[in-house]
Parts: C-alpha cells; sequence; structure tokens
C-alpha cells in the first residue's frame, strides 16, 4: 500500500521531484514512501505515548485523521467496509491529552530546511485552535524536528503565534536561531524515546511563577 | 446514502425489527436512518461545543472515527479517495477538550431503557481511559440520554466505575433512580442546547472542595 498525504497532488509532487534529485540511486516507489517524512518523527511521539500511559505519567493520544465517509458495503456476518471516503481537513492540532491535570495539547512537523522552520507547514486552523486552547488554560506546543541537524524542539505555541502573526508583514519561517533559543531541545533517551514532558514541566513552572 | 453501525449486523437487524413493530407506518428506509440513534444525543451535543467554542467558553470537540485505511485511489490533480478502509475500535471516549484549566473527557450514550442504563453500552477500553484519565487530574463523565424519558444527564464516571467494576458480581446496568440521584439533569436550552458544562461546574467545586 503507498501511503499519501492528503492534502494535496502538487506538494506531493514537488517532493517526489526532490527525492528523485537528491536520492538518485530509490526506485520511484521507495521515493514514495520515503515522502511520507512525517511518519518518523509521529513514531517516536507514539511510542513516548505508549510509555508515558503505561508508566501512568500522562494520557496523550493522537487523533485519528478525519474522514468522509460516502459509501460503506455490509456484507452480512462480516465488517463492514467503506468503499468510497475522502480525507477531510482537520479542525484541530493531531495530539491531545491530560498530564498533570493540565490539558496539552500539541501538533508534531518536520523540516529538511537547515536555517529555518516554513510556517506553511502550519494550517491557519491549527493556530487559531492553540489560541483558542490557551485561552482556556491549555498547554500548547510544536514539537519540530530538523531532520538535517537530528534535533526535536519543543516550541512553545506563544513564539509560533508571535511569528504567524507576522508571516505576511516578515518572514515566512521562523529561524533555526529562534528555536534554539526560545524552544526545548528535547534529547533522545531509551525510555521514553522523546521524553517531552520534562520540557512540558518547564512550561508549567513558568505558567504558574507568572500567576 | 444508508448509514450504519460500524459494529454488528445482529444489533442493527435487532433494531430494525424493533422499530418495524414500534412504527409501522415508517418505511423501511426511513426506519434504517432512524436507527442510528446516536446521531440526536451527538448533534445536540456538537451543535453545544459549537456555541462554547464561539464564546471562549470551551475547546472541546469529537474526535474522529478511528480508520483503517487499506487502499487509496489517487488520480491525478484531484482529491485522494480512500477505496477500502475499515471501521477500528476507538482506544479513547468520543470527546475531549478543555475547560477552566481542566482537562475534560467524557462519552456520549442513549438507551430506550425506561428504568435503567445497560453497561453494554461501554466498551473496556473506554472505561480504562476514562480512569486513566482521572489519575492523571482530568474530568471525566458520560452523558447518557434516556430517550423514553426525554432526559439527559451527567453521570460522573466514579459514579460509572462503581456498577463496571461490580457487573460480573452483581448487576449489568446502572438503575434510572441511581442516575438521577448521583448524576446531573441537564436542562434544554436555546444555546448551548445541551449547558452540560454547568454540570462541569458542580463536579469542578466539589473536587476543590476534597483538595
Amino acid at each position: 500500500m503507498i501511503k499519501r498525504y492528503p492534502n494535496g497532488t502538487p506538494y506531493q509532487q514537488k517532493l517526489a521531484l526532490d527525492q528523485t534529485i537528491k536520492f538518485k540511486s530509490k526506485t520511484a516507489n521507495e521515493n514514495v514512501i520515503y515522502g511520507n517524512r512525517g511518519m518518523s518523527l509521529e513514531e517516536e511521539i507514539n511510542l513516548s505515548n505508549k510509555y508515558y500511559l503505561e508508566t501512568n505519567v500522562a494520557v496523550i493520544h493522537k487523533k485519528p485523521l478525519p474522514i468522509q465517509i460516502v459509501n460503506v458495503d455490509y456484507p452480512k456476518r462480516s465488517a463492514a467496509v467503506i468503499k468510497e471516503a475522502y480525507f477531510k481537513q482537520a479542525s484541530t492540532t493531531d495530539y491531545n491529552g491530560v498530564y498533570r491535570g493540565r490539558y496539552i495539547d500539541f501538533e508534531a512537523k518536520e523540516t529538511r530546511n537547515r536555517a529555518s522552520f516554513p510556517l506553511s507547514n502550519f494550517h491557519d486552523h491549527q493556530i487559531k485552535h492553540m489560541k483558542a486552547c490557551i485561552r482556556q488554560g491549555g498547554i500548547c506546543f510544536a514539537l519540530v524536528k530538523f531532520v538535517a541537524h537530528q534535533e526535536i524542539y519543543l516550541l512553545p505555541a506563544t513564539v509560533l503565534f508571535t511569528y504567524w502573526d507576522r508571516r505576511f508583514s516578515e518572514r515566512k519561517s521562523i529561524p533555526y536561531t529562534t528555536i534554539q533559543e526560545q524552544g526545548f531541545l528535547i534529547d533522545y533517551q531509551i525510555n521514553p524515546r522523546l521524553p517531552y514532558l520534562q520540557a512540558v514541566d518547564l512550561l508549567i513552572e513558568n505558567l504558574n511563577s507568572v500567576n
């Protein structure tokens, strides 16, 4: 099965083109699978969330992809088969849950850029959702992976908002140096693989010291 | 399009049979649509959540149905079409979000029973999930609709757990009278239609007075 992003042929095609240039040795089919570059960070987060759940540290899940179901085949004595459905745009972020009594909400994104994180990785509705959650006292952030540096940062949503709100008047990306300074580098561990809740502890401490 | 539940032909067939007896005037097709009895409570909750979101009171969403995608057709210059997929069992409850800085997590269920609410409406993983969320300081409950009484109650998860944990040794349902006594009746309003966060306020007050 070839996995693909729901949003947009041009993006997929552009990506495949880049890869053809960069990874000439790969076959066409391998390129397409490789194109699902979100998988690796997603898997790392899912594994970490599983560990956090099993050790009673936090309950954080990835939300299912929203899908518009058009046609379902329902053969007798067997499971229903969805025969026609379409990907819908999510109205929220990908991950949420509860930790230390706090509502946690975040989005995970990867980039191959070295010098900055393009804001085009985010959608307007995701930013709106995070702003709404923060108004209700939730803790929101992005987990940002720089593939080239092999580094993952927790970037507080407030920093993201600052750049997002100026993306038409100023730059369309967040500099790597800003993320280094204002984000929290997540060091890989054995278990959980991505101990990102350590950085969330720092966010909670900051909130408590402000209030 | 005929909407159907993912889990089980026998259930659907039994329901359709009941309805044929009760509503002889309806056509077969109307019966099947009516069979999706979860819709009405779900729509009421979705409308209420929309109101809460737009008035900056809370951010609570229904999670998408988890689906296992097997085959996607990706015609050029048009949206991807899912050609084969299956319903998966959810590992969490249907609704979660943030209100007054608190993590909110709940499940919504309807029954046509008059005297009790059958525990078979819940799944083991939903109860496990709610127990885990409560351990992290979240607020969990069920919104329970008695269709015959046209009443909706917010039932604190702790009451649900008590009956759930004894379901093999004692009764397999929660008496209507228990839900009347230990739950909170939600009166319909114009906006939000189901002001269930008023009952959540009472849960939060109870938590604060205990701590």
